[in-house]
């Protein structure tokens, strides 16, 4: 792998410090917002009908993430992806929970059908609920999918023509065509809340300066990942592990990107 | 007192991970999920209409907490609290700020009217006030109540037929017949936000495997509140004293839980 | 200058704990509880018009901030605004993201219409867009305004008869006729999501006991700058900063505010 093209994507978002707008859940909207800013980019947040268009326009990528979905929120996620759609605006979306109630599966299909997705990242559940295979979430946990990971993802890219990003021990990120496993990371990133927001924020603030979505989500998703490894390294707990893995991010060079980054094809 | 009890409650709720389904207050709900996780739960908040109860269904218990209390969202209780109470999921309702104003009380006099709370968990100042003793709410704190608090909180809890915990120095957790006292806990856990909140959420997640509130709600301060005395052992400030907060939940055993518990009747 | 002034004030919001009723933004909604605890108020969060108006009729100050504004956010904040205008309970107004959106940008003109503000507090780009000078916001980041911010912040002080704060490395602080500049502060402060924000929050806690804004708003800048310089000394990134910042305002004695603030007449 060419680990120049990470560093140099790590090194535009730090200067070019891309405006992220985020529709997201009010659980872990604090930590997106300052992991944004620890990535290198600048967090929006705006989810109300009468701005979440304008502040879509004025940025350079959307997150979407439905982890306390209201149906007024809906109706900004689609007003705010159209206007990225048409701005060429990259888009992520994170279907957290799909696959646990109706009204978040629904959702995440009406927005992939409705908008068209840069990036859906997601955990093995709702990536499998999405692709049509038997797979199970509880609450926002995944309970895994059944089949292969990868070739679900791959087929759910080609058909939807997007990219994927399945999390896991190695995170999976393909359109169909080019895959990426990422190997970086660390189980402790599984003890706090959030992280799986966080890591499509970073995703976001990566896919606004590239234009290769593969790339850009693999990257992010090893730069977050080490900086979980390092933070593992000082923690004591959960949340001494969190605070150290902003403060990682943030601290984090392109070339310990280049240097630290696990990323293979499959 | 039995601790054996409290380790085997506490080694179950690591076991069995229940689903802890949150409808809860934009404020702390991050700090309510996080501290699910270190108590052992998986927490997930869902509070839109369209799916409450269907979260509620698939989960272990439900919290209720009306701490940034909406219109829309006591619907969203209402909807999850009888799905609840249909399928026998433990229920805990936090009234915060509850007397402080007309909005809070009469919601939560509705919601102990219209649901099958399991436990209601409060300060002095909510529990009197719902008791309708003398009381006062200033905001969200206690201004504490007029009476014997013990006295009080047996009284409404039989009349109502639910189990009452009172927070303090000592907590206080009753059904009217039976009563624990716990003295676990430090001065700290009042220096930030939230640690009233959070303690619902441990109870909802000691409740989720247990078939004796009294016993789960007093097991699960009991073990919040060796966490705040732990922490408060390494702690610079209220900020510091939190992140140690979660981190020693996380690290505690059942058997630091059965050594530290004081817990004792009255 | 009196130093002796800040320490008073410092002491007062110690020793009166007030109560401070926050209509705010879901993204640092924690952050402003607790620093509203650190500097020693006590915080409150109550946004829906059918309790807005009374929880402002029991606080001590009031403070409104538009980061993440709803329509219906609005109707509550006029309702509490009114109900504290006649009460003569003090508001400060973070109009934050004015600028980025017709729609901040109008409710921020509106609610200075509608309402007596006592304190507004914004960054370049925000009080530049209000004084209708040149100035951009991007996001909610400023992008500076055009024009000398001290002749404009004086200005605009003037013809709303109110005080205007203006974050930056010098913070302005002004009525139009008496003006402060505090140069308290440190770079990290802008590394973490909200510090502008937690500034409003302890504004309001210290505009609560004070009858001069100016001395109110400058004594808290300056608080919370000299926990930002203290917390600098020991951060290792952005997240650890942060921690220490909480905890260094908590610790903070009216002494040392009394020796370490930098206010001096421009």
């Amino acid at each position: 792998m060419k680990t120049h093209l990470y560093s140099d994507l790590f090194a535009r978002v730090r200067e070019k410090r891309p405006l992220v707008h985020h529709i997201t859940n009010y659980v872990t909207v604090n930590d997106c917002a300052n992991i944004t800013l620890c990535a290198g980019g600048s967090p929006v947040m705006a989810d109300a009908p009468e701005e979440a268009a304008a502040m879509a326009a004025i940025a350079s990528s959307l997150v979407i993430n439905i982890g306390t979905l209201h149906a007024s929120q809906i109706e900004s996620m689609i007003l705010a992806g159209r206007t990225a759609n048409e701005r060429s605006i990259p888009v992520v979306l994170d279907p957290v929970g799909a696959g646990a109630t109706r009204f978040r599966t629904e959702t995440a299909q009406r927005l992939l059908e409705e908008l068209e997705i840069t990036v859906l990242k997601g955990n093995p559940g709702e990536i499998g609920i999405i692709a049509g295979v038997e797979a199970e979430v509880r609450g926002v946990d995944s309970c895994g999918m059944s089949g292969d990971p990868l070739m679900i993802a791959r087929r759910l890219a080609k058909s939807l023509g997007i990219t994927v990003a399945v999390s896991g021990p190695t995170d999976i990120v393909t359109n169909g065509k080019q895959t990426l496993l990422v190997e970086n990371g660390h189980t402790l990133m599984g003890s706090i809340s959030g992280t799986g927001c966080m890591a499509a924020s970073v995703t976001g603030a990566f896919c606004a300066v590239s234009k290769e979505p593969v790339t850009a989500a693999a990257a992010a998703l090893a730069a977050f990942g080490i900086a979980g490894e390092r933070a593992a390294t000082v923690a004591h707990g959960p949340f001494s592990f969190r605070m150290a893995l902003f403060d990682e991010l943030a601290n984090l060079t392109p070339q310990d990107l280049a240097a630290g980054a696990r990323i293979r094809a499959p």
